[in-house]
Parts: structure tokens; C-alpha cells; sequence
């Protein structure tokens, strides 16, 4: 094995440390950035006259041989290939002779894998951003339909107040608009390159950092040589995005597992989005949304890692920052396909309004009373106290609040008269919460097409 | 026991119950911003027609009552307050009478702890914010102090390349930079007004809630009030934000504490920022570096454990949002004492530029021939490899690279000259370095410029 | 302020940097197990002629009469306390003159807070084991109580197969069987004596170790000086198994609030377990188990960030190692509230089989229908393909599996004959299921009996 | 594709569901467990009469092919095949027919998965056990050969007391024993059959479990079905373990690296185990100790993602358990190349007495002289400011504590004779600690003893 290393050293490297060493198992993904970035290096080192204008595009030219032969699946990793930079600079050097040896000047892998990886990381946030619009928009369709159908209201799992389908699974979209904020943070906080920081003290050779940032999309250099080798807020911050945009999925998820069970009923997946039991032939399961509040776990693992290895290292490059690569691709893929399988879900969804009904039982409109009062002048806490007593009263007769008669409603308090019907209905105790971000038909209207704004960025 | 909520039940809470539910032991932190919220409400009520003006006066001037006597330290909880809203109320009513009941009209403590919580973040982000620059300030002075003050740079704790004790420290001083960038967007992030969200529905009472923003100081109010009282971001932002920081004080720590070991002795901490042994009398211990690094490990679990209890719930208020709080207060506790801390053990740090120099060794300037025969014309993988055979010769001979006479570098490569030994000292190695983020004097003083720069947003 | 360690230095501790390393805040709470400590050292060094009969009786009744200080609340924390060592020591030295200067003689606080530390967690230990064992106890009874009460089973949160209240309760009991087997493991892998160890060489004293654990009642003594002072497994072994019984807490909470809701009504939380809401007067929310929910995050990010904070040391004691208490104290002040709230509220829940038996319905009886098949000699594959079918058939016709006429299952399959109605019943289903760990009822009386039986040891 | 459980589905899985949903891409590695626990189950089904001996002999030869396939490398997972055990039967009945589609008879994936994995786990911890055997003996070897050759003890990093290189080393032996005592617990907690409790509620056939138990190397049965498909505190238990010999290989890895620094210089590493530079020509760098400093930040956070999936679940099996097996196998994998790497890491290590040698500085016998003034009578706490007060004053003079003078000594205690030069010596310090655990060598010899007896177990 040839290393691009071995000028000093008397004895071969043991396999099993090779093994161990070696990321190309990994960061072989990373070639096509390698490339790019190989590329406007070369073309860096012809602007300061370390490459002829011949040298350079005979350095390109291989580069973009390199770059087909792993779009055909034709690119061969060799046993002595470490990563991804040993194995492309390798086979460069096989096809264009010598001159693919100058390649490397005035740079080293601890400047090229953060602009290599800092990259990735743009392009996987551009992707994602992708996904999450197109969640979004699953979402926006499925409240639209049903902006204003009812539906119970939770708190503490317990009914609460009565919502509606729409107002609840906007409820979700608002955590993805939040999510899509943190990726472009995430991208932007990326497109620092930190090319031109050599190992750790700078490239001893007059390139123009500036110039090869703009060429390669990022929009500003590293002020220090050693913080661009050492730092890995980038990939934190991605870990942490890709962790609390899990959380996110694994709360619709959670809601989801619990609306489709035989007990609620509110919703029915559909077959392409369920799987059956081996033994069981009735059965019929959420497994995808069991999966992806489950992987959620899987993100915050990730993170929690993350920050442990990078925890403790002093500045500048240590091995250990080899660790960044894995957490960060598996958080990837674990979300390029969470996402697009949860907008599928949710276009595929089958509403089951008779059994929303069913629940909007007249405890959800207990606090329509104690308003009710307030209205009428009694302080809020004393009003409340009252409907308590009259709930208790109506559990002890066995009576829905909606089932008490207006001599009841006198005896419990004088202050409430016929009227008092008039707000005990589900479609008035939507209609009161008018405020913007309640659930009255003109404030749901309002939202959706706030929603629908921020769409549009 | 009086409960705001008790009406309807017919048993007393158990009491180890009662200790269990309390968050009263924590959320009286929070007493500042509860009455803030309440003075606000107080008067979006009386705009909405819902309390007089004299009533809100009553009110206004009773929470301020209730304020002094927190500052006072004249405050003193009940048994049955539940937390801090419950114990505001319950002493605004003792101070003011009935009319106080009337003060919790429309609102309810999940939109109310929201608000207070974010309102807290908000200020408490200002304090972090303040502390980061003060630490800034103290890196860049010593960095001025000792700009190009020489000493070993390192990367996988071998010596690389010469770098200076300016150019280190400044290594330090950009992460912070990106600390107080995600600070920043913690606070943008947490200043959207939940109040007016009510339990989940929104308030059913025409509040302007734009106006209650205003005066409050948040920039706008959340779209959806279903996601109001749930969404917990906001706080997992601000211990991702606590973590990566951690990390970064932790990685400082970690090569303070290696500097100042008897092996390196590059840096000697002031005695008021050490401590003694109980048992040897002559150590001099960098306790406060090594708990700060310790401290890290806190910080991340904090973020960890608090999305753990996120992942998994539905959405709307479910009580496992209590466990927001002390994560967060106790991360920000850690920094408030931490920072400055830090600040001011670097300001009293001294520097041994003797023992750095006595680490100046030949082997640092290794880079320096392979760059000197790439000016030659040799590629750079060939003078790689050329040097790194100079240097096993030397090794065997017992030859530091310095030590090669002119005859011994020709019989290594005829490309070089006797010039070579012009390249072959450390201010040679720093000055070629002049790329922006690099070790040569005006690119230092160029960092400095804008390391000072970025101080005065 | 006094140091212990104030000889060789000139300036004074920074009044930040004092606050930042003092641990007395947290760490007073081992006051009874470093006197515990102290008087068996006092003991020792008797024992090896470096204290007279006379002396050692001094500081002995010195620590008696600081004991009781501690007991009465008279004990007065001084500014110049930093740890409970140097409080201890401080009043001790008050109280018995220069003599208590010579108790330190052969320690340093590195081997005694070890030693104090691992005495606090093995009687933590014990106060688990017994909130366990009484948690058990009251599954038991309710177990006992309704062993063949019929419900519906889960898999997937979907209806699987029928299984009775007793059985789906003892599911609970045996992951806290095995969490006090860890419990267990780790009071014995507490019960090593660091005593003796000295700052990390050993002590230069010739003290009889072994009796001196023995007097402790630890088992052992540690074998290494250096591995004595550094060891922090057995507190990651604490946190570690405070994490998963807090994960089994949770689990068992999750369901209850899923039984306990709107829809499932399986069981009803007495008033004393449940709380109210400060705006809807009608509900009763399980605050409990919300709380005991979300509670086991918390647990999970102290395991997290104590290893965190244990990566990366080099071996030998560190003042990073101080972060090991506070995680550890909130942990078990964390299950010493949950597991007796747990078992209180299990004993105080009211059953509601009519609600049980509303959602036996006949999918719950597929898996019969397919064993009932295998017994007329079909491969189980296809048995469960033939019962897909008729759930399906079913469906399009809006029949349950039991309103199938034997018409309609001998067109389905020939080897269907009337007899399958026999097996289409619950408590077929569950009496079918006799292997050891089934429904059967008298599996369920062996499971009961074997669950008293572990109880016994 | 044909799914074990179509029968009741009227639509396909979506493809990029199916990806979502399917295992076969990591669980196709319990190829080996599912087959043996599909032998002993078949044979259980005859023990049941629900097979004939026939039949059963045909599917265990049809399995034993399936086997050869897998170990030949010829076995072809096809795009329907879900999971491994979907594979292993869909393979069977191609090759034996109809009668294969028995052999899933009485049993569910739930039960089945979790038996398969249980047997992996029980294998990878005897797996475990090997490599740390081996790592111990490495340990062993290389103190055995320099069990007293002195060298400086560190507290906070900072010169403490002599030790020896045997002393330290055995330091990080005992944790490697407390580990596998660890993992000897995970083994057995992990050997208890799942096998016989079906989806949820027990098989309804009369299988022997215990006879099943004993033929699969398990030590008892599941009492509880519902437990046994929901449990896996097992895996839970194997991460935790894999976490804390990730630290324990993350502390001795810092300490190598900090050691084979320049400034420490105390170990040179082989080259075999060490890497070079692409750009510094004289670097080598201690990779392989990074990587596994690094990897151990990996290892905690597979621990705490997948505590995070489990907590939150309820009872019972949810398709979320599916996340159990990725992090077990990594961290598994991880380990089975760090361990193996790091033993020959030792054997290969270079000491340098010599750099040992010149950091035994006189500040490291400051406690021999507060020990000495403890035998003639002072108390500790006196005998510890005296000799702080000498370090002050041989600093102040330039002068180490072996150069002071009999009249320094006289003139800063007259409790300090001419016989304290005799304890003021390295072999002095070393042979003092005499203590079980301490420096002395026949401490040392005890300790090798000790260590080595614990290996024949």
C-alpha cells in the first residue's frame, strides 16, 4: 500500500490499524465534493503561477475522468486508499502521470475534508429543505380539506376544548417552518470555507481564498487557520436540527399511532402505508410512523455522540473529528426518507369525521359556561369554580353539562340564564376563539394563508 | 389547600403528590416575568373591556406590591401554591380582594408559563451575550499582548507547524464569535408571544395580542395556538446553544490545562484562579479549567435529557413540558459563573514564551523544504516524500533537519541549494504563511482587525 | 478563609472562582457518611500507633458532637467551607483543639470523597430497593385482584390479541424485578474500599485496609491506588440503572395515560393522583404520569452527560470528577418521589371492565381462527392467508369474524367446520394460551406464584 | 412481493415504504441465530405432534441448506424478503416445499426476533470477553516488564507522587476486569427465551419452552409473554456496557496520547500503529488512540438514542424496537477492532525511561517531608502548611526542596533533622506506600498477583 504518507516510517502499518484507520468506507460519499473541490484548487494554483495554464487542464481534465468513473460505478477503491482524498488524488495520478502530484500543494487533508464535508452539508440542507416543503405542503392540503371539521381538543391526553382537523394539523406545520429556519441556518453557518488553512497554520503559497470561496458557492472565508481545521459547529448544528426536526416527526407521529387506534378512530391509513402482523391476520399497523418516532431516538443519539467525542479535544485537528462523518449521513438518510414516506402518509390518509363526532362530548364546553360568566361580570376564578361544581354535580346525576336544565343552571348560579344554550354547542365555542391563532373560521382562513406566505420564501 | 382547579374534584391531592406536582421550588425564578406578563394582561383586559380602568389599576398596583415583596424578600409561599402563577394570584387576591380573580380571564397557565418562560430566555440570552464579549475581550487583549509571540503548533498533539500565542488564542475567540451568532438566534427564536393562546384554543375574548406583544417586547405571536402552549423549541435551542458553548470552553480548558502541566509550562495560572491539595503541598491545581471541562458533559446531558422527554409526546400541553425549566436554568447558571470565570483567568494568565521557545524544534519546519522544493518544480507528492526520507536520515544520524549541512540536503535532492537554510527557521515559517487566517504578522494583524470588528454589532 | 491546602500560596482565590469550585452546596448532604468515614479513620490510625487511645477518642466524640449538629439543623456552613470534608475538619478542629489537625494524617480528600461517596450510594441503593420492592407489591395486589379480567391485548398500538388485566399488569412488575437485580449490582460494585488510597500512590501510613472495610461494610478492598481515586463506574452504574427503571417508569405511565383518556377509559385515577386545570373546569388530568413521563428524560441526560464528562480524562483524579455528585443526588431524589407516587397511584386506581369488555371485539379472534386451521392440518401460512381473506370479506360486508355464518367460513375454507365457534370467544382465546408466560388462567396463577417468589429473597 | 401477512390488504406497500419498513439490510446478520432458533423451534413442534418427524427432519435439512447458502455466499436476498426471518422461510419452502409454511407455526416475528437477538447479543458478549482478556494480558505483560521504574504520578494533571509504569498501567487493568464483569451480566440477562410467548399473549400450541430454553444454551424462560416481545432491557444493558469500556479505552487512549507527546515523550508508538501526514513530512501521529478517544463519543450516543426510543413506548411490542439492533451491532463492531487494536498498541509501545526519568522533579516528594513531620509528632494538618511554606520559599529562592539545606530545613520547622534527606528520594517516596493497592514493589507484587488470578476465572 502506497500511503501518501510513508517518506518517515520504517514499518508498514498493521492491517487491522488500517482498517481502523481508514474512512474511505465512508467518505467515499463525499467524492463528488472532493472533485469540486480539487478542481477549483487546481485552478487556484494556476492563478498563483504553481500550476501552468496545461498543468491545470490536464489536472481538470483528469478530475472530470475521476468524477465518470464514479457516476458509471467504474471507480475501483484500492486496498492502499485511506479516504477519499488518497483514493481520488491516486487515480488521478494513474491517468494524467506526475503532474497529478502537484495537486496537493499547498493544502492538506485537514483544510480539505472541512470543505469537502462543509459542502455536503449545503447540498444535504438544500435537500431537506426540499422535504420539508413538500411536508408542508401535504399538511397545508389535508388542513385546507378540513379546515373546519371538529374534533376534540387534548390537553393532558384528557378532552379539552373542541378544535378542529385543520387548526390541529397546522399545529404541525408550524414546527416544520421552524425546522426549514434552523436548516438554512445550518447551510449558511456551512458556507465558510475553510480551504487555504493548510494543516492547521495557513498555505505558505499566494492563493486568493476569496476568490476560490465564490468559485465553490460559499460566502466567506475562515479568519483563522487553525479554528477552520478544528471546527465542527457546522455538523453539531446539524445533528441538532436533524435531531429536533425528529422530535417533531415523532410528536406527529406519536399523535397519528394514537388517532388510527381502535379506541380513537379519528383516522384510517391507507394499505400502502401499513403492514400486517405474521400471525396476527387482522392486523393492520402503523409501523412507518412507529419507525419514525423511533428514529428519532437514533437522531438524538447522533447529537448526544457528536458532542461527546468533540468534548474534551483541544483546538486544532485530532482524528477524532473522523467521527463527524457518520452521525451526519445517517441523520441524512434517516430523513430523506422519513420525510417524503410522512408527506406520502398524510396525502394518503383517510379522515373518519363520524368518530371525531362521536367524541365531542359536553365536558369539551365547560369552559364555555365559566366564560359565560365572566361575560356576565363574575371574576373568571370564581366562575370556574362554579362550572367545577357543576360538572361534579352532573357526573353525581349522571348528566352532561349540555343536559342540565335552565332551573338547574339557576340553582348553580343566578347569574346564568336561558342563553347559557347558545354557547354550550361545538360550533359556537370554535366560532368564540376568534383571536388570531384560535380556531374560529375566519382566524383558521387567516392562518392558512399566513401558512401559505411563508411558502413562498 | 386552595387550588385554582379544584372545583370539581372530591378528594384531596396526596401530599407526596402535591411535592411531586409543585414546580413552585423552581418556577419562583420566573416571578419577575410572571408579573411582567401580568401587568400586560391585565391591561390588554381592560382594553378588551373586561376589567374598568380602576380595576386595572387595582390590579396593576397589586402585582407591583407583590413585586417589591419578592425583591424585597418579603414573599412567602404557601403550602398550596402550586407555582409561580398560582402563588402571584393567590397573594394579589389576599392584597387586592375579589377583583383579583379577575385577572386570570381568558388566559391559562399553559399560555401563561409559555410567556413567562420565553420572556426569561429572552433576558437570560442578554446576560450570556454579555458575558460572551467580555470573554472576547479578554482573549483579544492577551492575543494583541503576544501576537506573534512564537510557540509549537499542534495537530494531533504533535508538533506540525510554528504557529504564535496570538494566532492560537484567536482560535478561541471566533467560536465564541458563533456562540453569540446562535445566542442571538435564541432570542429571536424565543421572543414570539404564546399569551393569547389560552389552554389550546385561543382566548375567547377579543384581546389584541399584536399590542401585547409589542409591549412586552416580543416581535410577533405564534400563528397557531395549539403550537403555542407546545412548542418547547425554543428552550431546545437555547441548551443546544449552552452545549456547543460548553464544548468550546471545554476544548479551551483542555489545552490550558495540558499548557500549563510541568511537561509544557507554556502558560502559569494565577494563584486566585488555582487551587491547592489537601494532602501535597506543592500542587497548584487548575480545578477551575478542569471543572469547566467537566461542566460540558453537564450541558450536554441537559440538552439530551430534555429532548428525550419532547420526543414521543403529542402535541398540545402535556405536564412532561414541566421539565423545561430547570435544564434550562441550570445551564444558564453554569455559563453565568463560567464565563466570567474564564475571562478573568485569562486575563491574569502568564505566558512563559521561554518554554514555548525551547519547543521550537527543527521537526516543526519539516513542511517548510517540502514547500521550498515545490518552488523548485518538484510536485509536491515527490517533495513530500524527499523530505520525509531527510527526515528518518536525520533520526538515524541523530540530526535535527537544522542540522544537515548543505552537502547532506544535495545528496538528499540536488533541487536543493544552499538557500534552503533561509526557509529553515521558525519566523521564515511564519511569515510564509501570509495567506488571510495565516501565522504572518499582517495577517495577523489583519485577524485582530476583524476579530475586533466583529465586537462592535 | 481558611484553606486546607493555603501554604504555598500568595494570592487569594478569586470570589467567583471559589463560588465556581466549592462543592459544600451539594455535597453537604454526605456529612453522615464522611463522619461515618472519619471515625473509622480516626480507628485505623489508632490501630497503627499514629494516634494515642486518648487522641482517637477525642475526635471521635468531636465527630459524635458534629453528627449531632448536622441532626439538630445546627451546624453552621462557613464561607471558607468548600467541601464537607474541610467543614467537617474545620468544626471538628473548633471543637476538640490542634488534635483534629491530625485526622487528616494519610488521606487526602481524593481516597474520602470516594469512600463517602460509595457509602451514600449503597444505601441509596437500599432506599430503591425498598420503593421497588413496595411498587411490586401493589402490581401485585391489583394483579391479584383482576388476574382474568379480560382486555384487549396491543401490538402496534393496534388490537392483537385478548389478555387479562393481570397478566398486562405483571408485564410491568418483572422489568423492576430485574431493575433491583441492577440495583443490587450495583451496591456490590459500590462496596470497595478507596480508603487507603491517599492521593493516588497509596497511603505511607501502615493502615489495615481490610478491616478498615470491613468496619465500613464494604466487601473489598481496592486493589490499585491510582484506579481508587479515578473510578467513577459505579456512579454511571447508578445513573445507568436509574435511567432504565425510569424508562420502565415511563413506559408503564405512557400506557396508563393512554387507558386513562376519553377514549380508552380502561381506568380512572383517583382524585388524589390527579389534578385539576386552572381553566377548563371539567378536567381531571394525570399530572402524575405525565410527570413520571417526562422525569425519565431527565434521568436519561444525567447518564449522558456524566459519561460525557468521564470521556476524555486521562486516568487519575481530576476535579472534573466532582460533577459525578449532583446527577447522581437528583437522580435518586427523582425515583425516591416517583416510585412511591407510582404506587400509591396503582393502588388508588378504580378498574372499569365494562369499558375493557366495550373494546373485545371479535378481530381481537383472528389468530384463532388460524390456529384452529393449523389443528385441521393446514400450514400455518396458509391458515393465515385464508383468515386475511375472511377479515377482509368481512370488512366489504361489515361483518365481524363472529357473524360469519358456518356458511360463510365453509366457503371460505372446507376445513372450516361449525365447531370454529367454540374457539371464537374470549375466553377460548385466552385459556388456549396455558404455556408457562400465557393467559391461561393457570399460567396466570404460576406467573403469580413466581412473581411472589422473587419477591422473597 | 410476498408478504407473510398480505391476506387482508387490498393495496401494495409503497416502495420507498417498504425501504423505510425493512430490516433485512442489518438483521440479515442474525442469519445464523433465526436458523437456530428455527431448528429448535421445528423441533418443538414435533415435540407438539404439529409436526411428524418427517416433516420436521425435512425443514431442518431445508434450513441447513439455507445455512450452507449464507456461509457459501450464495444465499440472494430477494426484494420481498422484509427481514431476515421473511428471508430464511420464503428460502425453505423454495426448497422444501409447502411444509415449510409449518414451521412459523405457534410463533410470531415479535417472539422470534427477539430470541434471534438474544442469542446474537449472548454471542458478541463472549466475543467481548475474549478481546478484553486479551487486552488485559497486554496490560499485564507490559507492566510485568517494568513493574517499578519510576515515574511521575499526576493529579489534575499535574505532578502529584511517584508512580511506576507497572502502578499505572494496572490502573487501567481493573476497569477492563470491572467490564467484564459487566458484560458477563449482560450475557446472562440476555439468556432467558424469549421463543413460545408469540405476538403478545403465549403460543396457543403445548410447546416445551423449558426444553427449548435448554436446547438454545438459555438459562430460563420469559415469565411473562407481554414482557417477553417488549423487553429489551438486554440490548439497553449491552450499550451501557459497550459505553463504559468506551471510556475506559477513551481514558487509557488520552493518556498514551498526552504521553507520546513531545513535551511528555514518555512512550513512543510503533509505526505499525501510528500514521503519518500528508503535508509535514516528520509527523506521526497517534491515530488509532484518537479514533478510539473519539469512537467512545459514538458508543455513548448509540446508548443514549436508543434509551431515548425506548422510553415513551408502552408495553408490549411496537414496531420502534426495531431500532434495537443498529446501534448493538456498532457498537459491537467497534469494539471488535479497537480492543484487538489497542492490545497490540501496547505490546508494540516503546517506554522511555530516560523522559520518565527527567520529569521526577523534587516537588513530587514535597509530601515525604509532611509525612516525616507527621512521625515526629506534628499533626498533618501543621506538617502540611510547614512544607507549603518551604515550596514557597524554595521557589521564591530558586532551590528545589532536595537542595534545601539541614539549616533551611532547621530554620523552617526544628521538628526536621538531618535524616530527611532520607526520605526526600524517589525509591524512598515509592517503597513508603506499602498499603494493599500502593508503590512499594511487594505492594506492586501483590497487585500483578491479584490481577493475574482474576484472569483464571
Amino acid at each position: 500500500m502506497t500511503k501518501l504518507w510513508g517518506g518517515r516510517f520504517t514499518a508498514d502499518t498493521d492491517t487491522l490499524v488500517h482498517r481502523f484507520n481508514a474512512s474511505i468506507g465512508f467518505d467515499v460519499r463525499l467524492h463528488d465534493e472532493d472533485i469540486d473541490g480539487s478542481i477549483a484548487w487546481a485552478e487556484a494554483l494556476a492563478g498563483a503561477n504553481l500550476l501552468t495554464p496545461a498543468e491545470r487542464d490536464t489536472i481538470i481534465e483528469g478530475l472530470a475522468r475521476v468524477r465518470r468513473e464514479f457516476r458509471d460505478g467504474k471507480f475501483s477503491i484500492q486496498p492502499g486508499d485511506e479516504d477519499i482524498h488518497s483514493a481520488v488524488e491516486r487515480r488521478l495520478t494513474e491517468l494524467v502521470g506526475a503532474v497529478g502530484g502537484k495537486l496537493h500543494t499547498g493544502r492538506s487533508r485537514n483544510d480539505q475534508i472541512a470543505t469537502d464535508f462543509r459542502l455536503w452539508v449545503m447540498r444535504a440542507c438544500d435537500r431537506l429543505d426540499a422535504h420539508l416543503t413538500d411536508l408542508q405542503k401535504s399538511l397545508l392540503d389535508s388542513a385546507a380539506g378540513a379546515l373546519n371539521l371538529p374534533m376534540p381538543g387534548y390537553t393532558h391526553l384528557q378532552h379539552a376544548q373542541p378544535v378542529t382537523w385543520g387548526h390541529w394539523l397546522l399545529a404541525h406545520f408550524w414546527p416544520l417552518a421552524r425546522d426549514r429556519e434552523r436548516v438554512a441556518a445550518v447551510r449558511w453557518a456551512s458556507a465558510v470555507l475553510p480551504l487555504g488553512a493548510g494543516a492547521l497554520a495557513g498555505t505558505a503559497f499566494p492563493i486568493n481564498r476569496e476568490q476560490l470561496a465564490a468559485r465553490l458557492g460559499f460566502h466567506s472565508v475562515t479568519p483563522n487557520s487553525l479554528d477552520a481545521v478544528s471546527n465542527r459547529d457546522f455538523a453539531a448544528e446539524f445533528l441538532f436540527a436533524a435531531a429536533l426536526l425528529g422530535v417533531h416527526l415523532s410528536r406527529l407521529s406519536e399523535q397519528l399511532i394514537l388517532f388510527s387506534s381502535a379506541e380513537f378512530g379519528f383516522v384510517s391509513l391507507s394499505d400502502a402505508y401499513s403492514t400486517g402482523s405474521s400471525i396476527m391476520p387482522q392486523k393492520k399497523n402503523p409501523d412507518t410512523l412507529e419507525l419514525t418516532r423511533g428514529k428519532s431516538g437514533r437522531l438524538i443519539g447522533h447529537l448526544t455522540g457528536f458532542l461527546a467525542t468533540l468534548k474534551g479535544l483541544p483546538s486544532s485537528y485530532d482524528k477524532d473529528l473522523q467521527e463527524d462523518k457518520e452521525p451526519v449521513f445517517d441523520a441524512f438518510d434517516t430523513l430523506d426518507v422519513a420525510l417524503p414516506v410522512m408527506a406520502g402518509l398524510i396525502r394518503s390518509l383517510t379522515l373518519r369525521p363520524e368518530r371525531m363526532a362521536a367524541q365531542l362530548e359536553a365536558g369539551l364546553l365547560a369552559t364555555e359556561v365559566a366564560d359565560y360568566l365572566v361575560r356576565q361580570g363574575a371574576p373568571f376564578r370564581e366562575a370556574h369554580h362554579i362550572v367545577g361544581l357543576a360538572v361534579r354535580q352532573g357526573e353525581e346525576k349522571g348528566l352532561a353539562l349540555t343536559e342540565l336544565t335552565p332551573e338547574d343552571w339557576q340553582a348553580i348560579s343566578p347569574l346564568i340564564g336561558k342563553d347559557v344554550a347558545g354557547v354550550l354547542t361545538v360550533p359556537a365555542a370554535l366560532a368564540a376563539r376568534a383571536v388570531s391563532g384560535g380556531t374560529a373560521p375566519a382566524a383558521l382562513e387567516a392562518q392558512l394563508t399566513l401558512a401559505r406566505q411563508t411558502m413562498g420564501r
